[in-house]
C-alpha cells in the first residue's frame, strides 16, 4: 500500500512508497516481455485519461499499462468535450465521478490544477504532468532505469542539463534523485535557473561535469512553455549544453545519458548521438526509459487499485 | 423485450417498455457500485458511438455502459473520418453495417437524421440527442432518478424551467413525465415557447411554482442551438428563471432540482446553489442523474442486445 | 506462416501468401456472422493504428478486426500527439517499439514512408495505404470478394476504370489481379495514366469494355491527392468513365461492379446505380467488399501474430 491515495508530486512520495513501486515494477516489466502481455489484475476497474495537453508517450504509456492490467480505460479528450460548451472543470469532474470511475490520470498546462482536482475528488489521481510544476511518474521511471543500470542509487553523480526553470521533469527528478542519496548537479545558464539557486550545485557548461558523471540527464527544451525568446542561439546551446559525439566519448565506462523525450534533435542531443550504434550506443537509455515507463505505471496502477 | 428495435423518441416508448427499462436499471446500478464493475453479458457485441456533435456526458456514459457489459465499442469521430472526403451519411452507414455492427448510438445536430438512419438500417439505433427534437435516454434516466427519490410518479408536480423551444430534453421529458401520470407545468417566457402552447400548462416565473413543486427541472440554455440573440439579458433570466439560494430555500421537504448538464453557472443555477453543502444540497440531484444514466443505458443495451 | 514479416505492397506477396490469407478469411468471416463475434486468439497482443491521414473504413476495419480477435488496439492520432512538438517519425517509432507493441498498422500520405518504417522496426508492419503507392489489404479483400463471387480467378476479365495515376488501390489491385491470372484492362484517359503505359492494356471509354467485363472496378477520384485541376469536367467524366444505369444494364450475367469506397456519387457511380434495388443491385458488391475487409484483416492479423 502506498502512503497516500494519489501521486501528485515527487516531494510527497515516501522512501517506502518509492521502494514499493520500484520493486513491483520488476514483475510488471516481465509481463510486457511475455507473448501474452495481459493479466486480469484490474478487470472491472475504470481508469480515465484526462489529457488537457497533447501527449504521445505518457498518454499511450498509461493506456497500454491499463489495458495490460485488463482495466477499462476511457480517453477523455477535452477538445471534443463539453468543456467547449463552457463547462467548468469542477462540473466535468463531478460528471466523471458520478460515472463511478476508479482513478483519474491527468495532464494540464496550469500548475496546480492537478492538486485542485485531487482535493476535490475522493478517488486517486495520478499527475501525468502539470505545467512547469511536476511529473512524478516520469521521475519514478527515471529512478527505475537507474536502478536497472546501476543496482544502487547512493553516491551516483547525476547532472541535469538544460532548461531547469521550465521543466517539470527536472523538478520531480531532482527531488527523487536527492531522496535516494544521489549527488545532483544542475548544468544550466543563469537564465534557465530559478532566481534563488543558492541551495543547488550549479555548473554552466556540460564539459565541467562530463568526465565525472554517472548519469547525464538531458532536459527537453520546452519551446511551447517558454515566454522568453530562445536562449541566445542554437550555436550557444550547442557550445555549452548539447550532448554530442565528442562529449559522449569522454564519459566514463558504465555511465549513461537520459532524456524524457521527445528529443529536439540538434538541440539537446545531436543526430549523430541519437543514431549512433556500437559501443557508445549502450550509454543512451532513452528507449529503456520508455519501456520501463509502462512497467512503472502498471506497478503504480496495481498498487493504487489492486 | 422492448416493443420496438430502436429507441428514437420518448413518444414511441410504451408504458411496458419504460417499466422494463427502469426495473432492469436497478441490477445494473448495483454493478457500477461493485469492486469489479464488469459483467460478460454483451461479450462479442459491437456497439458504435456515432457522435456528430461534441459531448462528454452522453458519449462517455454510453462508452462506460458498453464496456461494463463487455461489449466492444468503437468511437466514430466524424471530424477525422471520410465524411471529410464528402461521403454521404448513407454511404457511411452502409460501411458501418457491412462491418456487422450490432447497434448504433447516434447524436446529430439535425432533427430527423436519427429517424432517417433508423429507417435505413436493420440493426437497433439509440438516439443520443438529435437537434431540438428528442433525447429519450436522458428522459429515461430522469424518470429513474425520480423513481429512486419518490418511489412513485403519479401526481408528482414537476416544473420544467427555461428554454423549452430549443430543448430536446424538455420535449422527451414532458412526454415521459405525462405518460407516467405526473402533473407537468412549463415555466418559460413566451419567446421560449412553441407558437401554439394552448395544450400546455404555462407559467412565466419560477416563483409562481417553487413552493408547490416536487421536482424543478432546469433546462440548459442551448446558446449554440439558438439563432436568436439571448433572451433580454442575464439579469432578466435571473429575475424570472434562475435557481438561486432564496428559491431553493422555499422548496418543500423532499422536493428536488434536476438539470441535464452541463450547467451554465449563473444562468440556470447560481454558483451558490451548485456548490452548496448541508441540508439543501440533498435537493440537487444532478450527479445522481449522471450515475443513474450509466445504469439506465446498461439496461437499455442489455434489453436490446442481451 | 506468411513468407515475410510485413505486408507492405502487393508485389511482394507470394502466391502462397495470397492463398493462405484467402483461405483463412473464410473462418474469420464466419466469426463476424456469429452472435458472439469474438475469439480469444490474439489476447494479450498490442496492435497500434498509426493513421497519419483521415480514414473511416480502413481504420475502423482494422480496429474491429483486432477487437474481434481480443487484441488490445491503440489508436495513435498524430494530430494530438508529440509530432506536434516536432518529434521525428523515427523517434516516435522508437517510443512505440519501446512500449513492446506487437504490430503497426500504418497509413501515411508520403509514398515510401511505410517502407522506411518497416526497415526501421523489427515487428510486423501492415501498410494501410501510403500516398499514391500501395494499399495491399484493399487488394486482398478485393481478391477475396472476387473469389466469393466467381470461385476462381483464372481468365476473368477485369477493367479498372478511372484515375489510375493517383490511385494506390489500382496499383495494388493490378498486381494481384495479374498474379492470379486475370485479364486486366485499364480504362483511363491519357492524363490519368503513367507516362509509359506500353506494357498495359488500355482503353479510353468504359463503353468499349462494358459488355465483355466480368468485373468493372471503379477507382475513386482522389481530389485531395491531385495537384492538377479536375479532368476537363464532370460532364466529360460521365461521358467516358461513369457507371450509370444504362451501362450497368449492358453488363453480362454474373458480372460485378466494385469500388474501394467512399464513392463520389455522380462522378464514379451515379446515385441511381448506388441506390438501385432489384436484380441489377446484385452486381454492386461495394458492401460485400467492406464485410470481407474485416475478415481478410482478421486473417492477416492472425497469420502474422497468431
Amino acid at each position: 500500500m502506498l502512503s497516500k491515495k494519489s501521486i501528485l508530486d515527487a516531494d510527497s512520495l515516501s522512501l517506502e512508497d518509492i521502494k514499493l513501486i520500484l520493486s513491483n515494477a520488476d514483475s510488471f516489466l516481465e509481463i510486457s516481455r511475455r507473448d501474452v502481455k495481459k493479466v486480469p489484475t484490474l478487470r472491472g476497474k475504470t481508469v480515465i485519461n484526462m489529457f488537457f495537453e497533447p501527449s504521445t508517450r505518457t498518454r499511450t504509456s498509461f493506456e497500454i499499462a491499463a489495458k495490460r492490467l485488463s482495466a477499462d480505460i476511457i480517453n477523455f479528450s477535452p477538445l471534443t468535450s463539453s468543456l467547449k460548451k463552457g463547462e467548468s472543470i469542477i462540473d466535468t469532474l463531478k460528471t466523471i465521478l458520478s460515472m463511478k470511475v476508479d482513478l483519474i490520470v491527468i495532464r494540464h498546462s496550469d500548475s496546480g490544477t492537478v492538486k485542485m482536482v485531487d482535493r476535490f475528488v475522493d478517488i486517486p489521481v495520478i499527475n501525468a504532468g502539470d505545467g512547469k510544476y511536476q511529473h512524478p511518474t516520469q521521475a519514478l521511471l527515471d529512478l527505475y532505469t537507474i536502478k536497472k543500470r546501476f543496482g544502487k542509487f547512493e553516491g551516483l553523480k547525476v547532472d541535469i542539463v538544460g532548461d531547469f526553470l521550465d521543466s517539470r521533469v527536472a523538478r520531480s527528478d531532482m527531488n527523487l534523485f536527492e531522496k535516494m542519496g544521489m549527488d545532483v548537479t544542475i548544468v544550466s545558464p543563469t537564465m534557465f535557473l530559478p532566481e534563488d539557486f543558492s541551495g543547488m550545485k550549479v555548473k554552466h557548461c556540460i564539459d565541467d561535469v562530463i568526465e565525472d558523471a554517472d548519469i547525464v540527464y538531458m532536459l527537453r527544451m520546452q519551446f511551447e512553455r517558454q515566454d522568453r525568446k530562445f536562449y541566445p542561439s542554437v550555436m550557444e546551446y550547442n557550445r555549452f549544453l548539447t550532448m554530442n559525439m565528442d562529449r559522449l566519448g569522454k564519459m566514463k565506462p558504465g555511465s549513461i545519458v537520459m532524456h524524457p523525450g521527445p528529443v529536439n534533435r540538434g538541440i539537446e542531443i545531436t543526430d549523430e548521438v541519437m543514431d549512433t550504434s556500437g559501443e557508445l550506443a549502450e550509454k543512451i537509455v532513452i528507449e529503456e526509459q520508455v519501456t520501463f515507463g509502462v512497467a512503472v505505471r502498471m506497478a503504480i496502477l496495481y498498487l493504487i487499485l489492486g
